[in-house]
């Protein structure tokens, strides 16, 4: 089996710094496409089957050292009751928003083998599929993050309705987060189970908080995902990720119990590696998606100085958001193979 | 006069911070909702009689220590001779946006006394009405913050096709950024001459940038352009505000010629206090707006650690990014006194 991102999350030595992207199963690849023609979206995630198929489209088109599972991270909050609606163009969105404490208490808290069976079991299927040519990353997104689109209906620039909730009842905020973090922390247990060998948690909302709200309604519920998903989950590693929150990096490494710090395109590299090295974890990241539209000599040349910044073990190479939907799948092929060809140089301290 | 502002931006001392709020002059008064149901955004701003009530509205209601003119940063694309639509909800957009090199030459090189001069006439009509009771401050959009708006046509989160334009065409970013540098200082030292007392500069795409890049396409056009402003300009203070790119406060200082850097609301205040400390420059920010929901003694307190965080002298106190505009407007109040209150006791270091 090709173990380089099981070796790079533990801080092993490698032989080159594995590669994947975030957002690889969709949207940039024309399989991708052909697929979404014949199912919607809503589909694709709830059929294991053909969640499994979108799962190896890029392990075989790009070469990819690793498999994420096709999913969404709403579907959490479907499965604690809220109905997930799709439009074209819109994205996901709830048309009944979470804004009260009866909101709250309406929502069931799922049990991952039940109402998220289909998740795992694309999980089983897509384990039996890989026949362990690459590891599989199972995931889920943040508490914080479940709770901004939940309280939001969509996403949003500002998040303004979630903010808003935060300040104007805090008590109910914190329940929400609280059975949030225990549901996320049951699923990426439930996921190892089923045969995810490692797990990311998308904190994606995290900049929309400033420092204060970051420590109060992100960080802890992190944590107690971490920790809840670690409590039979064994010594699989976890990726912590928080993009828009680059300051954070420290409190993110020591606080959440992540194996795997995410940086985002926003943080300079050499920057986030100086800052990370005081801390036992291995750093993610950080190719800016949009250059992904540069041509290939340019994609090459930063992917070395990407690769520089980063250089020594503890290393996994990745884009610091997700793929853009309109990137040019050559261009994405050329990221892949620039890591690959330039990674064994990059490997000493 | 009130010259709080003036002295504070010059570092000097003063019985207690001023403060304003960017995006004080607009939807969360009541009074100009009222104004807005008379007369389109769009007549608004093109109107000098119009735009001077705008801007006077929060003065007398808010009791602030600034004037901030209403207008917005478009006003120079259109000038530039590009068809600016605003449309409820949506916000303003460019039906045709720049994407070529063709489309760049086909704009004009705006004269401000000629396609600008209804805000001159607006700044001389305040300045007038204002008799001496606050300053004004003159504004205009960021060379990349303009150029963004203009390759997309519109608002974006990933500003996706401006980033794409970037590393597929470095030459027609420069030139697009080059002119727009050229008009932007030329704008605000118009703006001087007209009676703006001080100017500030929003680069409110700046967070779309990782590092280099905004070290190749932000920040020489910001010193540009604050550079062309001060050709005639002499001593008026310069604000430069650049959110999302907390990263770049020391580069900001050293480099654009400000007199004074703004902080958003992701940014620590002790932290961006405290870096910059080496510069000989002012700081103004960074209260969440969307603290501005909370019950009034939460904001209170806030304020009172905001005040804490920015002790000393050269501080304006100020949101760390716009309003929103379902703010009440008793919050808002609750604010500004909250700071003319306990300004005073932050002032020694």
């Amino acid at each position: 089996m090709n173990d380089l991102l099981l070796r790079a999350c533990r801080r092993e030595s490698v032989e080159r710094p594995p590669v994947w992207m975030m957002r690889q199963a969709g949207r940039c690849l024309p399989e991708y496409r052909v697929l979404r023609a014949k199912a919607s979206f809503l589909t694709l995630l709830t059929d294991p089957a053909l969640a499994t198929e979108a799962t190896l489209l890029p392990v075989n088109r790009l070469g990819v050292d690793a498999a994420i599972l096709f999913s969404d991270i709403l579907v959490i909050p479907r499965a604690m009751g809220m109905e997930l609606r799709v439009e074209e163009g819109v994205g996901p969105w709830f048309p009944a928003p979470l804004r009260s404490a009866a909101d709250l208490e309406r929502l069931r808290d799922p049990v991952p083998e039940e109402e998220l069976a289909f998740v795992l079991q694309a999980i089983g299927h897509t384990r039996r599929a890989l026949e362990g040519g690459v590891p599989l990353i199972g995931f889920a997104g943040g508490p914080w993050t479940l709770a901004s689109y939940m309280i939001e209906g969509r996403g949003s620039q500002t998040f303004s309705q979630a903010k808003r909730l935060l300040v104007e009842n805090p008590a109910l905020a914190h329940a929400l987060l609280a059975r949030l973090a225990a549901t996320v922390g049951r699923f990426l247990r439930a996921q190892v189970t089923a045969g995810a060998q490692v797990l990311q948690i998308f904190e994606s909302s995290a900049g929309a908080l400033g420092p204060s709200d970051f420590r109060a309604f992100s960080l802890p519920y992190l944590s107690a995902s971490v920790r809840l998903a670690r409590e039979q989950g064994g010594d699989t590693p976890v990726i912590v990720f928080a993009p828009g929150a680059g300051w954070a990096l420290e409190e993110v490494a020591r606080e959440t119990g992540a194996d795997v710090v995410g940086i985002d395109w926003r943080t300079d590299g050499e920057e986030a590696r100086r800052r990370l090295a005081p801390f036992e974890v291995a750093a993610q990241g950080n190719f800016d998606p949009s250059w992904l539209y540069a041509p290939p000599e340019i994609i090459q040349t930063r992917v070395r100085e990407m690769l520089r910044a980063f250089e020594g073990p503890g290393y996994v190479a990745n884009l610091g958001h997700g793929i853009l939907p309109d990137t040019p799948v050559e261009h994405v092929q050329t990221f892949v193979e620039a890591v690959k060809r330039n990674g064994g140089s990059f490997l000493s301290r």
